[in-house]
């Protein structure tokens, strides 16, 4: 009798996310729920992460309502979101109410598993967020960020399990978002977990496709016991997306582990998502293949894009080379941060600060938080040396409590200020969605009303043309014409400028 | 101490021609030669397969000059090419001393490692070429083209095996090439292999990456014992084509095994060609996922096209799904050949005449040779009633002995026709083109005086513009202008005619 290996597919959540800017309408997923929801899945991600900002900035359409949608189309199957712990699914600290509330609805609204993480591994960071899904009886699930550094051992890391278990989580993350968990360290690390944790608390492991390796890893975090893995449907698959769930059910066979996938299910998924990819092309990552120098600089994909954009906006653009030296040198003075949003942001601005301005001449607001503490406590030590020029640029003290601590109850005053707004709809929904995004909150509500947008457009309207729809008239080369008015013609060419 | 594991990259053969249609041009790959030859790699497939054909018939260059080129520029690493056995690089059985000449100008031009298969895996088509290696003193590597049928199991293959080390063989190789090599049947063959053959018999493991399961094949087979691998450099790799090689390298951090490449070396390689690829883009398959269906219909992509587009030819583009349905059972009657060229070829048309003309009404020349044995024997009895009707299509008897033994010597008679041709150097090479390309020889040859043709093309010539290349003047939009002539102004819309 093989083993079972249950499956968690990310083709609603993280799959867009990861490669077309989670831009995908909520109608163009739709069609796929029933057969997704047939397939045999232990749980279906489907909201949480980059979504609900997405939704509310981009897609003129109600989170929670996406939420709603999906419970009753995945009736079978267990729903499931990212939930970046006191930061919600916002960029900073809230207060528990806050997140006490947001979790509470969320279950209300059908939320089934709960994947808790924070940035820095700081666990108490996840504690409210846990405690919270747990009073609510659904699934809470701890998250271990992998990262590789000379700190993070499999120890480190089976110690972080211990404490999210002793917080009462029902089952562990490995999460490896820079596809970094390579196939020995997989092994061993999910062996570790399951030596020291017993085998009751389910292991679930996560892992992105980039460096071309992590469905090895996948296979070894089997063997050594993973009982769930992420993947998405192929047509959705690859490259800074995730490893493509056909290709997980076919490795399996023969190895004395099989999912119970119905592959005939997931052909009809794949043949929709297909369809539906080329419609969001402007939105589409370019990168389709294997990029393995992330494990020697450490810098996953997105950050680096947003560096390279940083230092062309100076007129600096050849100088990326400098900052991607420069960047695992921040990173330890920082002690050693995974980069995952928003450390990798914050720890790439300013290595391109030092190499423009000279090593911490300049420090960001969002960097000297960092080393003061106030995103949490780092897995190694900070330098100390950077830490005071910290103090100095955010004319703040460090500290070493869990950051909400400092935090007033801000609950009513959020109610207060949301239910001012043209078109709230007077739900703590809405205060929440507020409270996530103050600056876009206010045009959502007042928009709403007119409902949905589709950002995907027909395939042939990106072919070759001479006019571009954004910029009627536009030519990229010269045309000739012989023009002529009455008995006369003319030799015209129009060029562009 | 890790057990070091070699490796064969194929980045100058079998890549271009998976991925870009072998169209290749001899000097964007000299650049990369340095870097490759330093790297570290047991061999670098750079000849053979389509590439001779490709050279003659699109790049009017002369492929025993690049075998020349490529011996110059690569002194520290083993070259290597796929022979296709009694084939030699053409389409159909030659006349052994013509195979024999073959290889012994192949050693005298450069080539150290001869990878020689037979498409149906009749080892008898394959001594002629082994004998004719191992006389020069190169390395002689027998080849088993794996596939999946009730017949091809373990034993079967290791029989194969051994019949390859009785006819003197330095090194087995598993071939494949259409990604159905799935991790735990990878692992048992290897093992199997091993332990039939000892040690000393270097098992080298060759699979695409079509099926996205490929890469955990690799490692199992390197678990299981097997000595060398083939990969191809990132930025020409995946899809149709083959594992990353820095994924390779990476991938065996930690376990207990590890390749001696030099990944600095490797990169600069990956550059090179991520800056060539995008010159043949009207040749890139447009395929990067994963595609698993091919379990289940074993049918690979190259074949899938070929036979969509006779559908279509034929009008009758909406039967894909029958044919898809009848090639299982067209492969089963034919005695479940491997499907690669050629057998895929003959075995795809014969199902799409079956689905237009009825089971059998109409048989090609092709598929009657192969029923009656004109190709070699097969792995499994073939239905006796398609062979009957082979016969009559065929009007021929069945054949039990070795497909060349029935060859007349012909070296002489080639000789003379080669040498009649316009252009003919006079050298044995000219007349194993002529023998091989009999059609595309003779303009080959009064053509090669201007040199090699580089069909990359500047990238930006394929973005979008109002002016196609191939067609001036051409647009796909209208576009409005107002033309002042004078004082007068004239609304002029140009459109698409």
């Amino acid at each position: 009798m093989a083993k079972l290996v249950e499956v968690t597919d990310v083709i609603l959540r993280d799959a867009h996310q990861s490669l077309m800017a989670t831009r995908m309408a909520m109608e163009d997923m739709i069609p796929a729920c029933a057969d997704l929801d047939e397939a045999g899945y232990w749980s279906l991600e489907c909201w949480g992460g980059a979504t609900y900002d997405s939704c509310i900035r981009f897609l003129n359409e109600d989170p929670w309502e996406r939420l709603r949608t999906f419970k009753k189309l995945l009736p079978k199957t267990r729903t499931q979101m990212l939930l970046r712990g006191q930061n919600i699914l916002g960029y900073r600290h809230y207060e528990d109410t806050v997140v006490q509330r947001f979790v509470d609805k969320a279950a209300e609204n059908g939320m089934d598993v709960f994947r808790c993480f924070d940035a820095l591994n700081d666990v108490r960071n996840l504690k409210t967020a846990v405690e919270a899904v747990k009073r609510t009886g659904k699934h809470a699930q701890g998250t271990i960020c992998y990262t590789v550094s000379p700190v993070h051992t499999v120890e480190k890391f089976v110690e972080m399990g211990e404490r999210l278990v002793e917080m009462g989580v029902d089952s562990i993350c490995i999460k490896d978002m820079a596809a970094l968990l390579k196939p020995q360290p997989a092994y061993d690390l999910v062996k570790g977990l399951k030596e020291k944790l017993g085998e009751d608390i389910l292991i679930h492991v996560h892992v992105h496709s980039t460096t071309g390796v992590t469905l090895v890893s996948l296979m070894k975090a089997i063997e050594a016991g993973a009982d769930i893995v992420d993947t998405s449907v192929s047509s959705l698959s690859l490259g800074t997306g995730h490893n493509p769930t056909e290709s997980l059910v076919e490795m399996l066979e023969g190895t004395g582990f099989e999912t119970k996938l119905d592959l005939e299910r997931i052909y009809k998924v794949r043949d929709h998502f297909a369809k539906i990819r080329p419609r969001y092309k402007e939105f589409l990552t370019e990168f389709q293949g294997a990029e393995t120098e992330i494990f020697k600089s450490q810098i996953p994909g997105g950050m680096l894009s947003n560096m390279e954009s940083q230092l062309k906006q100076q007129g600096q653009g050849d100088r990326l080379k400098e900052v991607l030296e420069e960047v695992p040198r921040v990173r330890k003075d920082a002690g050693y941060p995974p980069l995952v949003t928003p450390s990798s942001q914050i720890v790439g601005t300013q290595a391109v600060f030092n190499v423009m301005m000279g090593k911490y001449k300049v420090m960001t607001g969002e960097f000297s938080d960092l080393m003061l503490g106030y995103y949490g406590e780092t897995d190694a030590e900070k330098e100390p040396e950077v830490v005071e020029k910290a103090k100095e640029f955010g004319k703040k003290d460090p500290i070493t409590c869990r950051p909400a601590d400092l935090l007033q109850p801000e609950w009513e005053k959020l109610c207060d200020e949301a239910k001012a707004l043209e078109g709230n709809n007077g739900t703590d929904e809405d205060v929440l969605t507020y409270a996530m995004f103050p600056q876009v909150a206010p045009k959502f509500f007042r928009e709403r009303k007119d409902g949905p947008l589709n950002l995907g457009k027909d395939p042939s309207s990106f072919e070759a043309g001479p006019v571009s729809p954004d910029h009627p008239g536009y030519l990229s080369a010269p045309i000739d014409y012989d023009v002529k008015i009455g008995e006369k013609t003319h030799k015209v060419t129009v060029a562009p400028r």
